[in-house]
């Protein structure tokens, strides 16, 4: 298969933009392998009416193995398959496991677009630098990924209905006990229907904000998108859901410094004395996720120039005086799975006792974080032309 | 199978003091299901000359899966296989996993024992509570273990070559995309003979102390024994072979406290002023992994009340001065894999400059040390009669 076949100049000019990274055997979207699933032995259209994210999954997947020795094999698209492998995997051992996440849109005119893969691709090869697994080239792993979703393109939802979730997923598969890095190791990507409307804004979130929990540290793997990150906080979360609320607020140090909420990046839109009015967002100090919502909330409002646009390190303590001054105007979450999540109610253990602290983000009016969320869903579904998006088929 | 066919007196004392967990459906020694390999199927027997732990199994596994809704199904040993297992499974996402390390000794009267294992399955049981992994009875969980080593009791080397090493491992694997505990899970063990000379004393290790790499932090999981904890020590190794030296001496906080080294706990044998000898480690803080030959190393120098014994922080200040003062006796490791391993340098990197520090430990006549290590030695090759030893055969 030529790759001059797939490669739309949308992509062909986005291809540059991902950083070539040098190795002795690259990872070739020419080398890719198609084994496709006859038509009728597809399985049953997925049920518009029940989209159950993460747990139904297209027919296809794409993969390719590397080793340490001989490099890359030859990439493969075949229809979704279970993986065989060694009980003394590394991967089952060591964690030596990274993922991205990405969603696929068909918009109002039913052409199927991503938004800034690229920048998903960059933090998949920065993670995978992490743990020692093997980086390759973006602009040819991104081609891979659109042919997977030209194979399976029935699987993205109308808009109205929701997206494909996109989960390329790197772990290191070496049979061997003992730490250190993998000398085997499988690249892959799978897809999952996730339902999500585009007419409505995001529901608001609830968090348990307690300095006890500590998502990340200096010198740890906190700005990268390892599996690691997520094993502690399985049971932090079972904490906050005791409570009655939806998630964690994670703080850091001994002055409580707001950093993530829950697995996305967090903003807040605060005024000073004199009525000036500040987006913030906690700084890549390399305890926070630098989130593609993230980086494009920064870029979109730099451009726009309305108010001061920072990023620096907030406290809870700063917080709650804003708070009361009425100075704190907005709060949201950002990330690819609930894309704006506004933020009504904190929940806040301090010395042991709980501050129920309640926020105004949502009887703003001309709310941020909905010209944000609508601007966002404009340019996926293709009704604002921009060059985030870019177009599959 | 009946479980009093298995259940020796040492093995049903055993089994009462690990502590039972009271769950709907209990893992059950009496549900085993045994699928042996035919004896002219097996294997070539492992060449005794050429033991690469962790790359050679012995031929039998067991393992048990576990679903939320039913309980333990029942547990199984059969012939070493691969995991097959969906793409979304949680364990190559979220490192929803964890492991235990022990060893099996062919004694000087050929009978195989292990070392303290119910320390190893309580371990295993808290390590699986902080992840959302089921807990079971440990007691019929290990006499599950012993039935396996039985098996494959011939993969246990001969004491002069070295050990079998016991790896059970839990994961998480319901194949569902999204961030929260398993609903699925599979437990099992793998064994690997492992070189290891019980007539010379362990090699000694050179360590790189960086305080920019962190393994651990308060309100994380660094005491308990997950995949999540190695993942990010992975590439901090290779920093320290980059200087020529064997592990890392983890460091925490601003006052540079010594934690552990590579994946060991570590001891000082330090005097003050008018004399007075003190063992120290690192106390359980939340951050240091409660290894069972440190808990093995506070009994046994504590029954022997010869000096004192602490569980405290030292800083590097500290380690340094006395270092000076020649009242630094002996620092070494202690870990599973090397038993206890004499530290001889330590390259300390303070303000961005390389300190050098060469430890007197080998040097010591009578050194403590090799005394533990010998008393180690005599417990698990049976020379001497000892509670921890649990025979198996």
């Amino acid at each position: 298969m030529a790759a001059s076949t797939l490669t739309s100049r949308t992509l062909a000019s986005l291809a540059a933009k991902v950083a070539p990274i040098s190795v002795s055997s690259q990872l070739k979207f020419s080398d890719l392998e198609m084994y496709q699933q006859p038509k009728d032995m597809r399985r049953k259209k997925m049920d518009l009416g029940k989209l159950k994210c993460g747990q139904q999954f297209a027919d296809h997947m794409f993969e390719c193995y590397w080793n340490d020795e001989h490099g890359w094999m030859k990439p493969r698209i075949s229809p979704l398959h279970n993986l065989n492998l060694h009980p003394a995997a590394k991967v089952f051992h060591y964690g030596q496991e990274l993922f991205e996440g990405l969603k696929a849109y068909r918009g109002v005119d039913g052409r199927i677009r991503l938004f800034r893969p690229q920048l998903n691709i960059n933090r998949l090869l920065s993670s995978a630098d992490r743990v020692g697994l093997p980086v390759f080239n973006g602009g040819e792993f991104l081609k891979c990924l659109v042919q997977l979703l030209k194979v399976d393109s029935e699987w993205v939802p109308n808009f109205a209905k929701g997206s494909l979730y996109i989960r390329p997923t790197f772990l290191g598969i070496e049979p061997r006990l003992g730490i250190g890095r993998s000398m085997d190791a499988v690249l892959y990507i799978i897809c999952s229907p996730a339902e999500g409307s585009f007419s409505t804004t995001a529901k608001p979130v609830h968090l348990f904000a307690d300095p006890k929990f500590v998502r990340a540290w200096p010198g740890g793997t906190g700005d990268k998108k390892l599996g690691c990150n997520y094993t502690s906080t399985l049971m932090v979360q079972r904490e906050a859901e005791r409570l009655g609320l939806h998630q964690v607020l994670w703080l850091f140090g001994p002055d409580h410094r707001i950093t993530e909420a829950g697995a996305s990046n967090i903003f807040m839109l605060m005024k000073d004395d004199v009525g000036n009015v500040e987006l913030i967002t906690p700084p890549l100090n390399g305890i926070i996720l630098p989130g593609i919502n993230r980086q494009s909330i920064l870029d979109l409002t730099r451009d726009w120039n309305e108010f001061k646009v920072s990023e620096r390190e907030v406290t809870m303590q700063e917080l709650q005086e804003r708070l009361a001054k009425g100075q704190l105007l907005e709060m949201f979450g950002c990330g690819t799975a609930s894309a704006i999540s506004p933020i009504e109610r904190i929940v806040y253990k301090k010395d042991g006792r709980l501050i129920d602290l309640r926020l105004p983000t949502t009887q703003q009016s001309n709310s941020l974080y909905k010209r944000i969320f609508d601007f966002f869903v404009d340019v996926q579904l293709g009704r604002k032309k921009h060059e985030w998006a870019v177009e599959v088929d």
